[in-house]
């Protein structure tokens, strides 16, 4: 004998959330049907209204429940310089740290050629005719910098040369706070070679 | 700005599960929504089944979808024993190991006066109908071995006595496969005490 085949079911489909086991699942399902059941009711209900409601915006990839997200359509942003980062946690990231007033763009991923992700599951196309709409003066290259985003802000800098626009990276170099002991090498000597006149 | 409305409160519902906190939250809602729709609303659907059919064993407390679980209605264990344990995972992991094939009964928990949990919680009356039936034999407390696991087998044992039913421990000892030198004094003080002759 075992569980409830409904438990068994529920245990089952919890494992579609990353990171969970079938032991984490266990323990979710027991929590949930003991403790919280008013929990459960809300999240089952918020995830059917999310899947059903939840595309990407059209214009920029984001996910949103509009056909175009509050940043594609908001009137004061500024047109002009576009920040393209991986995923939609990282046009948050980005509009909480900085001023950047620009427009985003989303790659949802990077390129990865042995997971079968190319240029046309990223979007770039759709990028290529935006940048051909002249209305774009600067990129701002925001993806990971890991060996993948490297190579895709690789990629999308020579789309952007391609049409004469300006694309910049953000600035490799130590973090705020950390000690230099502690700092790989790689980072100290890309610190070092960009290294700034105090004013 | 922030994420889509529907974003956030899937993330923040997300966070009813057990472990969970903001930053998985965010990306188990990423994840679910870029790269599993079809678990997603499975999820969805069999979780609200479950809030809505599961329910507490009207005989031993574990949960199941029908008013008494398997465990009890089935005919062919012994009702002379009965194994009591803290959580339905335990049912579960008594029945895959043992060949015990007597009934259970599910405390749903441990006595944790602190946290406002007394007999009644434990379902400790429901349990002392059942040893007034005459029908038990023997009971056999299997309820973790931490401290608040043997005050609650400790309080049922007592229970027992006062019917003169018998009430026995799971015994203590070294797990196998263990190494003495990593084994804690008290498990090791018990498995002394407790030797045993080699047949």
């Amino acid at each position: 004998m075992g569980f409830s085949p409904l438990i068994e079911q529920l245990i089952e489909s919890l494992r579609c959330l990353p990171g969970v086991g079938q032991k984490t699942a266990q323990r979710m399902a027991f929590h949930l049907l003991n403790n919280d059941k008013a929990g459960a009711g809300r999240l089952a209900d918020v995830m059917q209204q999310a899947i059903e409601k939840i595309d990407h915006c059209s214009v920029c990839r984001n996910l949103c429940e509009h056909d175009i997200c509050d940043y594609c359509a908001s009137p004061s942003r500024d047109d002009s310089t576009l920040c393209i980062v991986e995923s939609p946690a990282d046009v948050l990231t980005v509009d909480r740290a900085t001023h950047f007033k620009g427009k985003y763009f989303v790659l949802m991923g990077h390129l990865s050629p042995l997971d079968g992700i190319g240029p046309e599951e990223l979007g770039l196309a759709m990028l290529g005719q935006r940048f051909d709409n002249n209305l774009i003066k600067e990129v701002i290259l925001a993806t990971n910098p890991t060996v993948e985003g490297e190579a895709t802000a690789h990629y999308i800098s020579e789309m952007a040369a391609k049409r004469q626009i300006k694309a910049t990276r953000l600035a490799h170099g130590v973090p705020l706070g950390g000690e230099l002991e502690y700092i790989d090498g790689n980072t100290l000597s890309h610190a070092f070679s960009d290294r700034r006149e105090i004013l």
